[in-house]
C-alpha cells in the first residue's frame, strides 16, 4: 500500500491556475492513481489536508498504518516547512515528492525544496503524470508483481 | 458580503502589546466593521484563526459561501505563508491586505509581504481604521450602494 | 488643509503604460481629490514635481503653509530617496504614503520602500482609490466634520 | 505551574535518529520533568502538538490556565513560525526555549532561531536534560521553595 | 525515436563513488534503457560526451535526426551552463532532465540546475530508474502506444 | 530629429580624468554629433544637465517636442535613478544607453545599470565614438536616408 | 577661501530630531564657521541645497569661483549619490566630508558612504564641531596663517 | 582584417525564438558582416563555435592570423566563462563585444558579462545592427580608409 | 573539577550596563560558582583574560592540569575566534558555553556563535543563573554525587 | 589628561607602506600629540599595543587612571574587534576613533568599522592630523582652558 | 609518471601578461619539469588544452594510462569548472592543483577555487616553482627514490 | 635564516584531531624542519603562538632579526586576522603561507583566507610536506646553496 499526500491547496486542482496546473480535479486525480495503482500492482490512499499539522501527521503514522512508500506533494510548504522535513526525516519509509509543474522554471522562491532534503528523490514538471511516475518508481523499487 | 480574516494572534488584539496595536479588542473590531459595512452598504463576516490551514480554506470556499472580495490580515503569516499566497491566487475573489502597524518601520522580518504578492493592494499602519479603509475601497469596487 | 504631493512621472498619469496606472489624468485626479476632500471636509493642495529637491522641500515646508497632513505618492523616488525618508522624519505632520499599484506584485526593486519608513501607513494598489483612502484616513484622524 | 510545550516531531522522541535525539521516549520525558519538576516545587503540564495554531494558542492561554511559565521545544518551527514568535511576546510569561541538539553544530538552517528572539533565554544541546536545566532556572526564577 | 544525452562524467557510471552513483555501467545503462523503451514502444538512442560543445550540438540537431524527444542528464553541467539551457529553449522538443542521485540531499552547488529552467520536468534521485521513468512520461506524452 | 542628453557632470567632459574620458570638451562632442548627424541625416539637438529632474522632464517631452529617437548618457544616474528608467519606459520613443567607458571594467557598482532596463540597446567603452555608434544605429532604426 | 556645502534637510537644523541633531540652527552654524575660519584665517562661503544637481554643480564650479577646499555635509545623499561621487573626483580640491552624528551608530543604511570614496577624509560624530575640526584641517593643509 | 566570433547557439540564428533573435539566420548575417565591412573598408572573416575551447583558441591565434581586430557575441558564454576573458586579456587586439538583446532587460543572469571585463567595449540590443555597429566602430579605430 | 573561563570585559560585570548583564560582579559571581559547586560536588576553577591567546591555552591545558569540564563564556570572541573553536575541538573535555544574555534578543552580530560550533551546548540569557544550569548539567553529565 | 590609544602594527608608523601611512614614525607622533596637547591644554598619555587583549585593558582601566576620554585608532581591530566594541561600551569616557587613512576609500573590508559603533564619532583620512583633530576636538568637549 | 596538465590560456605562456605570470614559455616549463621530474625519479607527461571536456578526459583516464598522480593547472576553469571537481573525485590519483599566481591577491572571482575541493591540495603564487613543488611533493608522497 | 610561525593551536600537532592533521607533533615538526633546512642550506628558527599579537610582533622584527623570509601557519587567525595581514604587507620579507589540510575541503569559513592576501603565495594539504615544500620554494628563491 501506497500512501499519497496532498499538501495545500492542491484540493482546488482543475480550478486554480488550470493553464498551470491543468484540468484534472483531484478527485479524477486519486481515481487515476487508484487505476495506476492496479494496473501496477499498487494499493493507493489519498489523502489531502491544508494542515501542515496534519501532513506531518499522517507521514509519522504511516509506517504504523501498514504503508510501504509515501508520495507526497508538499504543496507551497515545500518551500519552508522544516517540519515536513523533520518527518520524513523521522520515518524510515521512502518518500517520493512530487509537483506537477516544474519549479525550476517559476519564480525564484519556488526553486528551493526543503522536503526533497529529506525525500529519496523528486519527479516535477510533468503534471498529474508526475504521481503515475512515482507509481511506477514505487512499484519496481518495492519490487511489486503486478 | 465581504469576508474579513484575521490570522495568528490577532485573538489577543486589545492585549498585545497595546501600545503597538492599539486597545481595542477583536470583538470590537468585529463590531466596528459591521458598523463601517452598514454605512457602505456592505454586509460583513468576521473571522479569526491561529492555523494556516483554516485561512487557506476560508479563502478557498470564499466565492462558495457567497462572499465578493476578502480582507485579510495574515499577522505573521504575512511573512513566510507562501499556502496563503497560492490559496488567494487559487481564487478569483478580490483580497485587501491589511494591517494595523506599518510594517516598513518595524523589524526587517517584518518588511517583507509574501502574501502581498497576490493581493489586490495592502493597507498597512493606520491602526483599526486600516480596516475601515479596505471596507470603504471594496464598497466602492463592487459598486455598492449605501 | 492637506497637501497632496506627487513625485517623478505622475504628470504622465494616463498616458503612461494605461494597463498599469489607468486612463485617469494627473490633471483629473486633482479634481477628484479635491471632490473627494470637499465631501471629507478636508481642503486639498495638489502639486507635482520630477525634482527631488522640490519635493523635500515642499515636505519641509508644508507645516508652515498651514497644512494638517501630507499625502505623499514618491514615484520611484521611494526606492533610494533616503532625501525624502529624513524629510519626513524632519517635520511632525502625518504623511500616507500611497501607491496607485500593489508594489509587492512587481519587480523586485519596486517590493522596498525607503520612504515607507517615516510614514505612519502605505495605501497601495488601489489606482487612484488609493488617493481617496488617504483622505477617508486622515479626516478621521484629524476628526474633520464634513 | 509550569507549561511544557513540545512542537512538531517531538512526539517521536525516542524513534526519531536516536543517535541525535537520544533513546526516551515523550511519555518518559514527561514522567521525567513531573519528577523533576516534583523535586523542584514545580508542578508540571506536559503537551506535545504537530499544529503551529494549537501551540501559539497553547501559549496565548497559559496564563488564563494558570501557568507561571513557560518551556517551549519549538521543534523546527524554531526556524520559521513568526506566529509563535509573536505569541511568545504577546503575553507576559517567561519562556524559556529548550534544544535537545546544540542546533549550532548542525545545519544552516538549524543556526538561526526566530522564536528565541521573544524567548527569556535558550538552553540547547544537553539532550533531555536541556528539559531538567529550565525547571531548574524556572525554580530560582519563581523563586519556587522545593 | 528518443535521444537520450550523458553528460561530462557519465561514462564512469559504476566505477566512480558507486555508493553515490550505483555499479551498473554506462554500457548496463544503455542497454536497459534500450530494453525499457522497446517495452514502452520507443527507439531510443544513447549518447555520452564530456564536451559542453558536443552536447549543444546534439540538442540542436535532435529534431533534424528525426528525434521527438530528448532525456537529459547534464552532469555537473546542470550547474553552470547556460549554454546548455540556450540549447534546450532554442528548439521544440520536449527535455525530460534526469539525475541519478537527489541533488537537493547533496551539496549546495548542487541544489540550484541552471539546465531545468528549460526542461518540461525533472526526474531525480531513483538511480538509474530516473531514466526508465523518463521513458515512461515520454511515452505517454507521445502517446507511442508499446 | 534626435535628441541627445547628458546626465551629471558630463559639462566636465575633457577636464575630469581625461585619462578616462578623453579631451574632447562637451561643446566639442556636441560639434562632432551634428557633423554625425548631418552625415547620417538626422537633425540633432544636444543638452546637458546635472538634475535628474531635468532630464526626467526632457525625455517626458521628447515626443511632443517632435523627436523621433533619445540617446542618453545618464553619467552616474545610471546606477541608482529609477525615476529615470520610469521616464523612459513611459514614452515611446527609441532610447539608445550610451556610455564613454567599458562600465564593465570599472568599479563593482558601475557594472549595474538602472537605466538601460529600458533602453532599446547600449554601447559603451567607445569614448566619444559611442554618440556616432548611436547615430549611426538611429539612422538605420529610422530609416533616414542621409 | 573654504566653501561649505550642506545637502539636503540640513536647512532645518535646529528644529530636526534636536535630541540628535543639535539645537544650532543653520544659520547660527554659517556664523560660527565664519567665526572659526577668521579664527584660522580661512574665509568661509556657506552654502546650502536639497537638489543635488546643484551640489553637483557648486563642487564643479568651485575650483573656478577661487575656492580652494570644499568641506561637504551631503545628507542624506551620502549614501546614493553616486552623481556627487563623480563630481568630488573631477574636480582637483580636497573635500572634507563632515556628519554631525556618527553615522556607524546609526540605521545600517547610514554606515556606507558613496561619497566619502571620493572625498579626503571624513569627520562624523562630534555635532557643529565637525565643520570646525574639517576647517582647523584645511588651515593646517592649506597652510594658512591666521 | 576583423575576425567576427559567434559562441553557443548562434548556429540556430533566425530559428532560435525569433521574436528575441529575428528572423536572419546566421549565414545571412556572415554575408551582411561582409558587405557592412566592404563598405568601411574591412575585410571580415565570420566563425560560429559551440565549444568553449574553439573559441579560446580563435582568439588566442587572432593576431597571429593577421587579424587586427575581433567582434565577439559569446552567447551564454558570456556570463560564466572566465576563460574567454583570461583569452581576451591574454592578446593585444581590441575586442567588441556584441550581443544582439539588451541583456539588461532579461533574466537576471543574463545581466552580468564576465567577457565584457576584458573587450574594449559592449553593443547591445540592435538586433544584427550590433554586428554593423562594430565594424563601424572598428572602420574608425583602425582608421581604415573605405 | 571544573575550569570556568571567562572572556573579555567579563571583567567589568556588575559595573558594565548593568541593565542588560546584572549587578553582580565578577567576584561575586565566583563566589556564587564556587558554592554551587560544592552544593552540586564539583570544585570550581574561575579565571577570567582579555586576552583571546590566554584563553585558547587554558582550554588546551584544561584536561592536563586535571579538570573534567570547561564551562566557557567567551564574551565577544564568541562571533569571531575561530582559535577559540579550534581550542575547543583539539581537546576532549565536555565545554558548555554559557551567555548572561539572550543572544538572539541582540545586535544581529550576536545572533551567530562560532564557538558554539564545538560546544557541546549553549545555555543564554539566564543572567549568572546561565553558570549555575551549567554546572547543573555537568555534575549529572559527570556522574557526581554531591 | 587623554589616553591615545593605538593598535597593531601603528608601532611601524613612518616605514609600513610610507605612500600611504605617511614617514613620520610613531615616536614622533607621540611627541607631537604632546605637544599639539600642551597648546590645548591637554595632558596626554601616548601608548602602542599590537595585542587586542591589551587594548581592551588599557579601555577598561582608562577612567580608573584617571584620563578623561580615549583617542583610539585601532588599526586593522577596526574590522572585527567586537572585544573592543564591548570595551568601549563598557566604559564612560568618550572615545574619538581616529585612521591616518580614508577607509571609505580603500579595500571593501575596510569600509566597516566595528568599533565606531561605540565611538562618540570618527576622524580619517588626514594623516597625522587625524590625532590633532581629535584632540581639538576633546578639548573643546572637556571645556579645557589652554 | 606523473601527468601535467594545464587549463586553458596556459599555451599562453611567457606572451600573456608577463610581468603577471612570468617570461617562461609552456614548452620550456615543459622540459623544466621534465628535467626536476628526472632530478626526483619521477617520469613526466605534460598536456595543455583549451577544452574542459578534453581535461576531464584526461583526468578520467590517467590511472588507466598507467599515471600515478595527477599535477592539475586548471587556469580559469579553477572557478567554475564543475565537471573538473567531478572528475577529480571520480578517480582515485592524487591531484596537486597548481597556480602560478597567488589567487588571493587577485580579483575577487579567483579566490573561490571549485576544483580544489577534490584535490589533495593546492600550491599556488610561485610562479612556474609552484610546478616543482607540486613534483617534490609527490616524489615524498609516492616514495620515489630518485 | 628563515623564520617558521605557527598560530594558534598549532603547538597541540599529533593529538588535535590526528586524522585530520598527522600525527607528528611540533617538537618533531621543528626537528623535521630543522633536517630539511640544513639539506636545503637554510638555517631555520622555529616559533609557535596562539597569541595574534606575539605573531604580529615576530613578522614585524623578522628582518631586523636578521631573517630573509617567512613561512606562516597562522592557523584559524588565517580567516580573520586583519591584523596579521597588515603586519605582512608592512614588512619586506617573502611569506610563504602554508596549511597541513586543504582548505578548500573543509567548512566554507576555512574557504577565505585573509592573511593570504599578503603572502608570496599559499602552500595547503600536504600535511607536514607542507613545510617541506615552503622551504624547498624558498632555498630557491633565496638562491641559496646547499
Amino acid at each position: 500500500m501506497v500512501l499519497i499526500l496532498n499538501g495545500p491547496n492542491l484540493n482546488l486542482l482543475g480550478q486554480r491556475e488550470p493553464e498551470l496546473y491543468g484540468r484534472t480535479t483531484l478527485e479524477e486525480l486519486e481515481a487515476l492513481c487508484e487505476e495506476w495503482g492496479a494496473e501496477l500492482g499498487l494499493g493507493v490512499v489519498f489523502r489531502q489536508s491544508n494542515y501542515e499539522g496534519q501532513l506531518v501527521e499522517w507521514i509519522q503514522q504511516a509506517q504504523k498504518e501498514g504503508f510501504l512508500a509515501i508520495v507526497l506533494n508538499p504543496g507551497a510548504l515545500t518551500h519552508y516547512s522544516y517540519a515536513l522535513l523533520d518527518a520524513i526525516r523521522a520515518q524510515p519509509l521512502p518518500v517520493v515528492e512530487v509537483h506537477l509543474t516544474n519549479l525550476h522554471a517559476r519564480e525564484a522562491f519556488r526553486q528551493h525544496s526543503v522536503t526533497a532534503m529529506g525525500a529519496r528523490g523528486v519527479i516535477a514538471g510533468f503534471g498529474i503524470l508526475s504521481y503515475k511516475l512515482a507509481l511506477v518508481y514505487l512499484a519496481e523499487a518495492l519490487e511489486v508483481n503486478p
